[in-house]
């Protein structure tokens, strides 16, 4: 694979050892995580896809993100848990998602709780099991939803726990978007040729987007000029 | 409730405070996970537990979780989940459960990749979204079976992973067997009046216990006189 300068990789990250080593991709079908797999892709990783059906509010992005692993040629799985004890409006049709006309600076009611705990947890186990280095996951926290578990902090604490918890203490998780705000994702995402068409950001499942959900508001930042 | 200061409860734990706090226990229906959830309802905890059947080789232990859940009146969910990629033997019938005369040092082939990291994640969600504070683990390090998920630094490394990525950062991970040997465990367990004939270690799911696996030889131990 030739270095992919333009979006700052450096040599040792475009070297020979890093090809067709094996990770795991965290995909939800959206913009952020379709744009990481993109990106590990290009790297020259083998992607091993997981989507997870967790009782979200609808199949779209479940949807989009077989698509995206089937247009790839990206083998994956689906996870399907259930969070019964809820906790979120995104679980569930209970609740509303709140209608924004900006970002707020607290946690939204469409936090789910220890989300992200859990789906990396599941690509850990993966990992381990078919001895991949890389776990990829689009967490942002510049434009983001206020998620605490979309921080760096959190990537470095749940790197420390695999240092602690497993056979395998050398998996490493990536998280390539982690300081990146909407615009630059975007554009990432136009330089690596991310099929955005095919990508889904709504916590709606209409047959639009519903324009006024934080996830609408974040996408709609990234491509505004 | 009064205080058993048999087993080292400090008057602060016993503290009114503490009483009636809701709690999430995990629950595998072994000796550890039992006397676990025997010590937190003793110290006052509303206990909830959680019991997984995560593709383990027999359903005994689950039936004996389910039973000990009734016999405490715990009020107790079933977390179904697939590990597809495997990476143990004791996922699926597949590959031998080892006969040991004794523990070893090295990580055994029936560790399951991952997986207190999973279970503690699903207790973290359901601590968070019923407002729990506590999660209680049975796991120890003395006479174990050499997991990494088990020791003293993955339980800290895991509390931290808390403080970074959830909305409540007050909740705590308590593993109150963690540095005590079965011995010790065993004996608590009598004190608190722990129903040790419903339990089950065996890795394998016979009629009786097979006497041979690491988790036989490590409840015998705790037995021996």
């Amino acid at each position: 694979m030739q270095g992919f300068n333009g979006i700052g990789w450096t040599k040792a990250q475009t070297d020979h050892k890093t090809l067709m080593q094996k990770a795991i991709i965290l995909l939800s079908g959206g913009l952020d995580s379709t744009t990481t797999l993109y990106y590990a892709k290009n790297k020259g990783y083998k992607c091993h896809a997981l989507i997870f059906d967790y009782g979200q509010r609808h199949k779209k992005e479940i949807k989009s993100a077989i698509k995206i692993a089937k247009l790839t040629k990206t083998p994956y799985q689906i996870v399907k848990i259930k969070l019964p004890w809820g906790g979120s409006v995104l679980l569930g049709s209970k609740g509303q998602v709140p209608r924004y006309k900006k970002m707020r600076k607290e946690i939204p009611p469409t936090y789910v709780p220890a989300r992200n705990t859990i789906f990396l947890s599941f690509a850990l186990s993966y990992a381990e099991a078919i001895g991949a280095k890389h776990i990829f996951i689009g967490a942002n926290a510049i434009d983001y939803s206020g998620y605490p578990d979309c921080r760096p902090s959190f990537i470095k604490a749940f790197q420390n726990l695999i240092s602690k918890g497993t056979r395998d203490q050398g998996i490493g998780v990536r998280a390539p978007l982690i300081n990146k705000t909407k615009k630059q994702i975007v554009k990432l995402a136009r330089k690596l040729k991310v099929p955005l068409e095919l990508t889904w950001s709504c916590y709606k499942g209409g047959r639009k987007p519903c324009g006024v959900c934080d996830s609408c508001i974040l996408r709609e930042k990234g491509f505004s000029t």
